[in-house]
Formats: structure tokens, C-alpha cells, sequence
């Protein structure tokens, strides 16, 4: 049987990579996928961290991939350059990217180390823009195999019959999960909250079950507790754009309030947590919670029911403010555990994850 | 200063009522209200009824007085015939009537008073429709008063600088709440969710709050908690579309997770309970839940953002289910108290509201 997910979110190179003839960054534009499967071709440093910002790119390895991309296109586009500029347009672009997104700690780590590598490159005699996107074409075959293994560690902890809610997208460790737990012979069934304002849930989360013919059920974000209360789901997983060493985590808003529900519930909650914590963050009060501009409340985006067309609606009237954190943070007492490309760990212990 | 509630919410007469000249039930319809102020015009029995079914009108008491008109209306252009007959049409109207929506009380109840008093007037000779139609008129005077009386009993319970979150439409009692606490002095600010998957929060709610000039800031149904976990609301309050005896009560769905989050954060919540509980149903186990149509979570129904005209896009992606309570049960044990026309119970002694 093929070891190969069939999910398109599975392999991360389905929806970024560097395209040399073109000299561009191609990113798959989650905002309308699986509606339209459109790329969004980013030809500057400017242009990538843009695509970034307005949500072309979604989840923290694929936003960290896209930063690193677009920091070796830039590193490329100036490698005639005296090397002290280049020094400098490095940095830049680094700070640049850096401001993209603050939750995800993926972004801040992959420019981190992507910076090193165009300087080492530069130390060396070399080309920087080269050593940049080898490191991050590195770093995506990485996280392949990461979302691979916590996939795998998460398709062993469920049960033939489980009914898992989960909320906006979990991305390639929950392909993986599926697309194993599934060759383990283990029938599941999946809901997904919507995940409003970007619909997440409706589109990407159920493209991915569909692909891997697993039975999606959608819910708005107003029901998880209900569901639970009904008997309906027994388990709740999601995703974590950072988690912390004291195993707080922050994820898409709305996971908190979930989990609260699940405590009453008594259901195991248990989160994807791939490579890990971010050993720069101590505890949940250092995550930043990134406020996005409360326009987004204010419009639903879709296709046009009739012609299939992008379209989009305003769905609130005028005249009052909105407020969108984009994340929240559950405490460690709510979460069941924390699964990750080496193993489950309970949130208290996420720290030994390094040792 | 005027006794007049100025939100177009506040009078039901604004949003319903039977046009005698058109021989028709006007409805405003609420699921495009504000965005355009339109009247569905509803001249036969199966016209209110699927009107009724379609969300043109939502909430419990504006459902009733909606199906009592409708009542009244295949009354009136039945009363030319043999009385047995004109028996039996109503028998059968009532059926139909209360066959639109399960869930909330006072539906059930307006008809049952309204046949019995078209029965009363077939017993006197005269004409069943206008006996009817009397009836309802009386009922919708009625309600306005217990909204007003309801709101006055909260507005008495809120403080200044009060932080609400509330959840759905809460109605008449909430704009008379605001109204008059607002000549109280109370400065307040309210938190809407945006109620998905019709957006009445986003719509009705914040209209309403418009109207009343109380400063309101929309949020997704994902976020409640965690404004309360970062101190940005200091209260929960919605109505109930209906409340058992044992102090359980249905109300749009997501309230009850909004309530599970209000206990972690030890914050009052409090239910705009209107005329009280329904003497019928002694418990929450005997609240019929509405399942409806799968389809209506697959849009979101808005305006064009160009032109203003109506319009909707399809959120979700095809191949999927999807399953929509439209209300959920929230038990006694999180609410504060319920407050009432008659004043402000403890969940569990508001059967005490009838002695």
C-alpha cells in the first residue's frame, strides 16, 4: 500500500515553492482553495510578505515556508550586489517578514535560521540566495516528514468509531492522521467548525477529509459544546500555531472555548503539536495574539452560488466596531495531551520534548 | 423625557401586523433587516406559514404573533362559509401553523388560545377571523408590555460600565434593557456575536444598538471565552426561546457554550426571560430541539458590497454534510437568574414566577 497521503495539504510543496523560471514564490491561495485552485505568484520580498499578510498562506509551518521563500527570492534578486548590501537587504527582508504574522513561532524561527544560512553563504564566497532556499527547501521536506510522524502517533491514539470535532485546519499532521488511522482500518468521523471569518473548516479541513473519502460533518463555531452535550463527538483535536514550555498553547480563536467544553465532557483533548514547543517561550502570557483588522468580521467570502465566481458578501451592518484576535490561549489543566513527531506528551511535560 | 423606546425592535407593530386593505399579513423580513427594510406580504395561510418556516421572522414572541395573524387571516377569508366547516379550516391552519417551528413556547400557546377563541366566536354567531385577530392584536400589546417590563427589571440589575456579551437576537426586552438603562445613566458596551448562520447578531443586534446609540463591537461565536479570559466583557446576557420549569431554557444555539465559559470566568449571566416559563414543559428533557436544513450552513446571506443588493456566496465546499441545531439547553446550574416581567428568579424557583 502506498506510503504516500493522498491529501493535497499532506505535502507541503503542493502549495509553496520556488518557481526559478519564473523567479517567484507560488503559493497556493488557501483563501479561495479548494473553490478555485489558484497560485498567487510573488515576484518581490514585498509581494510575499503581502500574500502573506492577507492570508494567501495559512497555518505556521506553511507561513514560515512562505517567509523563507520569499526571503531567498529577495536573497537571489540581489546577489550581484556588493556583499555588505546584501548583508543589509538580508536583514531587512528578515524584519520585513518577521512582521508578517506574530503567533506563529515557526515564521520567526525558520527566518532565523534561514538569515544564518544566506550569512554563512556570503562568509563562505557564495550565493546566499542559494543557501536560503536549500535551507528552506529543507525545512519543508522536514516538516513533511514531521506532520508525517505526529500524524502517525495521533492515528495510534484513536479508536475504530471515534467522532472528532475539530476546529479550523490542522493541517498535514491531521492528513496524516486520517490517511493512517484509516490503513489501520479504524473508522472515524470528522466535524468541522466553519472557523469564521476565513471559513477554514467549510473549505480546507473538509477538502482534506473529502480527499481522504473520510465522512465530514460541518457545524458553526456556536456548537462544539452542544455536540458534546448530545453525545455526538467524543473527541476534540486541533492544531497549535505556538505552544509554550509550560504547555500552553495558542491556536485559532474559538480552541479555548472548545476545550472548556470538553473538560465538562470529560473528552480528551489532545493537540498536534508537530515539532513541538518553541523553547524561546516560556509560558502562554510571552505569546503575542495577533489583531487583525476587524474589516474581516465585517464579509463572508465565497463563490457565487450560481456561477462558481469568487464573490464575496457584507454580512454585518455599518456603523460598529469589531474586534478579531486571531488566536486564543488554552492553559495546559484543559489540554489531554500534546502529540508531536516524537511521541505524546502531557502538556506539563512538553518541555522534555528537547531532552 | 419620552417613554418611547426608540429601536424599530422595541414595538412589535413595527415589524408585524395584518393589513386590512391588502387582506394580508405583513412581515418584516428579518433575514435581510437592516440591510433593506422590506415587508413579505403574506396573503394566504401557506404563504405565513413558509415565511414563518424561512426565517422571515425569528424569535420566540415575533414567531407567535406571526402564526396567530396567519390564523386570523385564512379565518377571515373562510367566514362566509358553513360553520362546521369553517371549524374544521381552522383546526387544520392551527396544525400547519404550529408544524413551522418546534422549539420555542409561546407559538404553541397563541395558537391554542387563538382557535379558542375563534371557537368562542363561531359559538356566539359571530366571525371567528376578527375574534382572532383581536385576540393576537391584544397579545402583541401584551408582549410589548412585558418586554418593557422585562428590560426595566435588567436595567436595574446592570452597573455602569458594564462590558455585555450577548449571543443571537435577544429582542424587544434587551433594546428596552439598553433604553432605559442608558437613562439611568449607565454608560455600557455591548459585545455581539455574530450568530452564524443567519447573523442575527450582526444584523438585529447590532441595528438595534445603533438605533439605542450603545457602542457595540461584533465578534465571531468562536471568541466569548476568550473575552472573558481577557477581562474584555464582565457579563453574558441572551433570552431563551423557551425555559422549562426545572430552570433549564432552550435559546439559540452556541449559548450554551458561551454559558460554560461564563461559570470558568465566574461571570453573571442572565436570561431575558420575557412572560416567564411555559407551565407545559416541567423540564429541559422535554424541549423539543429544531434540526434544520443542513443547506442553510453551506451560505451566508448578505449584501453586495458594491451595490447593496442583496446577495449570498456558498461558504462551504460541496461533498459534505452538515448538521444545524438551531438551539441548544443551557441547565440551571449556569445561570444566574432569569429575569422576567414579574422580576428576577433564581433558575431554580422560576416556576414560582406563575404563584
Amino acid at each position: 500500500m502506498s506510503d504516500r497521503c493522498p491529501a493535497m495539504l499532506a505535502d507541503r510543496f503542493n502549495t509553496l515553492y520556488f518557481d526559478a523560471e519564473r523567479e517567484a514564490v507560488q503559493l497556493l491561495d488557501r483563501r479561495c482553495y479548494p473553490f478555485s485552485t489558484e497560485f498567487v505568484s510573488c515576484r518581490t520580498l514585498e509581494e510575499t510578505a503581502r500574500a502573506i499578510e492577507s492570508m494567501v498562506v495559512q497555518g505556521g509551518p506553511p507561513l514560515a515556508y512562505a517567509a523563507g521563500l520569499g526571503l531567498a527570492l529577495h536573497a537571489l534578486q540581489g546577489d550581484a550586489r556588493p556583499v555588505a548590501e546584501q548583508r543589509a537587504r538580508m536583514q531587512a527582508a528578515g524584519r520585513r517578514l518577521a512582521a508578517t504574522r506574530p503567533t506563529a513561532d515557526d515564521l520567526h524561527h525558520v527566518l532565523c535560521d534561514a538569515l544564518r544560512a544566506g550569512e554563512k553563504a556570503l562568509d563562505l564566497g557564495v550565493g546566499a540566495g542559494e543557501a536560503i532556499l536549500d535551507y528552506v527547501n529543507g525545512e519543508i521536506e522536514r516538516g513533511n516528514q514531521v506532520s508525517r510522524e505526529c500524524g502517525r502517533h495521533a492515528a495510534d491514539l484513536l479508536r475504530g468509531g471515534d467522532r472528532i470535532i475539530t476546529h479550523c485546519i490542522a493541517g498535514a499532521a491531521l492528513a496524516w492522521m486520517f490517511w493512517l488511522a484509516k490503513r489501520q482500518g479504524k473508522a472515524l468521523h470528522l466535524f468541522a467548525t466553519e472557523t469564521r471569518p476565513y471559513l477554514q473548516g467549510a473549505r480546507l479541513t473538509a477538502a482534506t477529509a473529502r480527499e481522504l473519502d473520510v465522512p465530514c460533518t460541518l457545524v458553526t463555531d456556536a456548537m462544539p459544546a452542544f455536540l458534546m452535550q448530545q453525545g455526538k463527538v467524543n473527541r476534540f483535536i486541533c492544531a497549535a500555531d505556538r505552544i509554550a514550555l509550560d504547555g500552553h498553547i495558542s491556536n485559532k480563536v474559538g480552541t479555548y472555548q472548545i476545550a472548556l467544553a470538553a473538560r465538562q465532557h470529560d473528552l480528551p483533548f489532545h493537540v498536534l503539536g508537530y515539532d513541538g514547543p518553541d523553547a524561546d517561550t516560556p509560558s502562554g502570557a510571552e505569546i503575542p495574539i495577533e489583531e487583525r483588522s476587524a474589516d474581516e468580521l465585517f464579509f463572508a467570502r465565497g463563490v457565487d452560488p450560481e456561477s462558481g465566481a469568487p464573490a464575496r458578501v457584507r454580512t454585518a451592518v455599518t456603523g460598529m466596531e469589531a474586534y478579531y484576535p486571531a488566536f486564543d490561549i488554552t492553559p495546559p489543566d484543559l489540554i489531554t495531551a500534546i502529540v508531536t513527531d516524537r511521541g505524546v506528551f502531557p502538556p506539563g511535560e512538553i518541555g522534555s520534548y528537547f531532552s
